[in-house]
């Protein structure tokens, strides 16, 4: 796998009912789809056996697909605090089994994810789906069985992609804080 | 160590800058401390680096100590999601570490371990400790230079070895809801 490859990409999609994933092959710059799926969740009733799941999937994947890097989809912002605490159990042991093999984690707000692969931070999971299929080159056979939360997966692997093509431009401060930050002279 | 003990239990307190945690050894159904300590969190920047090493020193606990059950100490409520999602994050490896060595995990509020362990649910950690050491006998001189979060962690040690010592009483409904759900035909 990885003589055929510059660089493999894991995304994934982490939920408490489901967790999407895509794994995601670079050569030469141009990236080719190797796996897509979904973990189901919701036939364990207890949290805790969800989230054993989750990680030994993740691990799995890991183990199977050596993937370079990971890329995850992350909400900053969700309904409450017990959802979001439960979000962040999840994504954690998908991150500890990204970790426990020295793969490096990027995560990315699914807005951000949208408007990579669509040019819209609104875009319907749909959208994203049938712009997945069209850039890369997928059989739409093969995605019309697959849930959206596994192309969901794929996305964030393949926004991370084109992440990692942009020339890395010395930024300037993005806000007047940063700037006082940096510039602690300049503030009288 | 397992020849020496019949249950060792590893109480957790996870939290983004500090994680304590504290060794607890049962035998003939009398606990005793074997460790504890503190995982520092702060010097590390990134939150991934956080993480990993959570993921990392709790794995190494589990390894070092065997320990046959996980208690960790899980607030409900929080300040805000954001926070949530990373304490979420932070107890996710945590457990994780637990989960990939088939440790079973109870979590406790920390009203309860309070409960547990001094007969206030409002108690300082101050009083906490001064409890722990009372009651597990420990040298007053290796109390004081441990941080009060390590002591948090083997209170929740030790307030799940008095949960499991407790007579398993098969409890009556506890509220309406769960009436119905229980007694479907009883309600019209």
């Amino acid at each position: 796998m990885t003589d055929q490859w510059d660089k493999i990409i894991i995304g994934i999609d982490p939920g408490t009912n489901l967790m999407g994933y895509g794994i995601l092959g670079v050569r030469r710059g141009k990236p080719q789809m190797i796996a897509l799926g979904v973990i189901k969740l919701s036939r364990f009733e207890s949290h805790y056996l969800r989230l054993r799941r989750i990680y030994e999937r993740v691990l799995g994947l890991v183990e199977q697909y050596l993937p370079d890097e990971m890329a995850i989809e992350a909400p900053f912002f969700g309904k409450n605090v017990q959802s979001m605490l439960k979000l962040g159990r999840a994504q954690g042991v998908a991150m500890a089994a990204a970790l426990a093999r020295d793969v490096p984690i990027t995560e990315y707000e699914p807005r951000k994810i949208k408007m990579a692969i669509t040019g819209n931070g609104a875009a319907s999971k749909e959208q994203v789906r049938e712009m997945l299929r069209r850039i890369l080159n997928i059989d739409s056979s093969m995605l019309e069985n697959a849930e959206l939360d596994a192309t969901d997966g794929l996305a964030a692997a393949l926004c991370h992609h084109y992440e990692s093509m942009r020339p890395q431009i010395a930024a300037g401060p993005k806000s007047w804080k940063e700037f006082i930050a940096k510039n602690p002279e300049r503030v009288k």
